[in-house]
């Protein structure tokens, strides 16, 4: 069998519900209980049907549930693991959906009991949406979703995960930790702080440039406006919690841009021109790849019927 | 009339073909001439038919045309105006679609005889493609399109290029020619320099990731690797001729990143977590402004039917 009996869900945001829709639209789970830190998010999860029971505690959702999926920020991971520990079933699969693993790895695996398996994880989807209602199935549809698996899991616990992340739609990788958290700082922590940034200066720029930023932000700087609108909770714990990787691409980065910088105050055209085609090489690796389409509208939130 | 009965497009790529299918689609245009530098570009025109009639020169092109669109690389506009300056007919409109207005004024007007009026323009609308066959009707629908009017410019010439433009399905605004390059440098020019130093910064990484970067590129990364995916020559033009405006936003934008960097370092989570709440609300204005969609996949190449 592909699933499991019962699926605890840990935080009932974006990602949680994401995952309750493609349980429900593949039924990968006999039965989806779920808790999530305040009333208001438990009350919504209630009224719009999201799990077949929602818990006041963490301890409760976890009793008797063959997988657990902490999808918390990774801040609130640590807390949840100690408060949950003595109350998971024997031989239980413990898994997270954070975006950081090693400061995971730290602060769960030293609360849980040797007889489960803590897998960590983390989907390599999302949107700059949150909360219970933000979810939808085919989040994880041809996106990965990495496992870095630990010293002692059981390899059969292990391919059961894997068959169903698979059922959700996902690509499964394995990765070690510490490689998880270089290559998701260069492909994901580093270009939201840039983006942030580059929102915040756009921001203060504001008085001066009055509304216009906004309203001509198509092309540019709108795509950074989407990165910069996730959640700032979420957010925040990344950066402190893959703080090394982080600031070491974050040092790349400002080398690299001083060099652009220099090139266009001596104003060393021949420089620009090369490495402005080297960069377009890597967005053709991409979308040879699958993981984004060519389409030349893509982005700019017209139908295709639309097109000439 | 709405429309010119003679439009000469000197320039065939992106912009310049997307224009020729919106002038059919709303029978804009008496006749569309076109021209291009190369024989392969001229070749690909009249192949796929995208003007009634295209020209080896710039200067047969212009004949007798009532407008005439620039629409070659900034840099490359002061020689072609040069070379048409004296085959333009009295009384036409001359303008352009250069992403940056000071230094194409600088480079065009000089050379333009008194019985024409140059009245320069800048569509904020584009793709990462680049070519004759990148073009589709529908690129300037709901997007602005800034004019930035010249003293002397006749009032009525003006106000036909207006209806024109709004035909092609643009939103039609007028702008100071400093203002315009400003407002350029914080909304698109920097926001695009800092993807390509991004994924430049990537590009070096991908000895280190082997082909890691590129295989999870989904979320962040991504959006900058099409970004900088855009055409070399126009961002070097771009760049080298805003260059005051680019650097000038480029030493806020590196300060802001020094304090966020700093934040992280100091494991400063309250300054990120307000950091970042605010640069949500830009975002908000920028979606009630109507540019842009908050549809929760957007820029996930899954079509809306696939949403659970
Ligand atoms: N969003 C993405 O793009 C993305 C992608 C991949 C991975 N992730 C990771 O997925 C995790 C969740 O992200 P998300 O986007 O789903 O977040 P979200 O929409 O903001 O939801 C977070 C959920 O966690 C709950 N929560 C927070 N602290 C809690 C606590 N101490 N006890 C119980 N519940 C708690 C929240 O409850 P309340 O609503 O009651 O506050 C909320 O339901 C994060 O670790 C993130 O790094 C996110
Ligand atoms: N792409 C965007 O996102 C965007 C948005 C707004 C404004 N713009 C502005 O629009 C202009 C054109 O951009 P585009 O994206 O349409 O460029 P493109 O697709 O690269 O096409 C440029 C065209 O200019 C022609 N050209 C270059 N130098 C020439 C010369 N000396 N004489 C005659 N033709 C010449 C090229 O001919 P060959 O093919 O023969 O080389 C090509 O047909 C630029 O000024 C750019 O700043 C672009």
């Amino acid at each position: 069998m592909t699933g499991y009996n019962r699926v605890a869900l840990i935080g009932l945001g974006l990602i949680a519900s994401s995952m309750a829709h493609a349980m429900r639209a593949h039924g990968l789970a006999g039965e989806i209980v779920g808790h999530a830190k305040s009333p208001e998010t438990r009350a919504t999860a209630v009224e719009i049907g999201l799990c077949d029971r929602v818990c006041e505690t963490a301890a409760e959702a976890v009793r008797g549930a063959d997988l657990v999926v902490l999808c918390v920020p990774v801040g609130a991971m640590g807390a949840i693991a100690a408060e949950i520990a003595p109350h998971l079933a024997v031989g239980a699969t413990i898994t997270d959906v954070g975006s950081v693993k090693q400061a995971v790895v730290e602060a769960v695996a030293p609360h849980l009991p040797p007889h489960v398996n803590f897998i960590p994880g983390h989907p390599l989807a999302g949107t700059e949406h949150s909360g219970p209602r933000s979810g939808f199935a085919s989040l994880f549809v041809n996106r990965w979703w990495l496992l870095t698996p630990l010293e002692g899991n059981d390899p059969a616990a292990v391919q059961r995960l894997r068959d169903f992340l698979t059922g959700l739609g996902a690509n499964v990788d394995e990765m070690d930790v510490q490689r998880h958290d270089l290559v998701l700082a260069v492909v994901s922590h580093t270009p939201h702080l840039i983006a942030y940034t580059m929102v915040g200066v756009a921001d203060h720029l504001r008085r001066v440039t009055q509304d216009e930023v906004i309203k001509y932000s198509a092309s540019g700087f709108r795509d950074f406006t989407r990165i910069a609108a996730s959640d700032p909770t979420m957010w925040r714990d990344v950066f402190l919690t893959n703080k090394e990787a982080t600031l070491d691409i974050l040092g790349r980065f400002t080398e690299e841009l001083f060099m652009l910088q220099r090139a266009i105050r001596m104003e060393d055209g021949a420089f620009l021109h090369d490495y402005f085609t080297r960069t377009r090489a890597i967005r053709r690796g991409i979308i040879e790849a699958g993981q984004d389409t060519a389409a030349p509208d893509f982005g700019r939130g017209v139908p295709p019927s639309d097109k000439a």
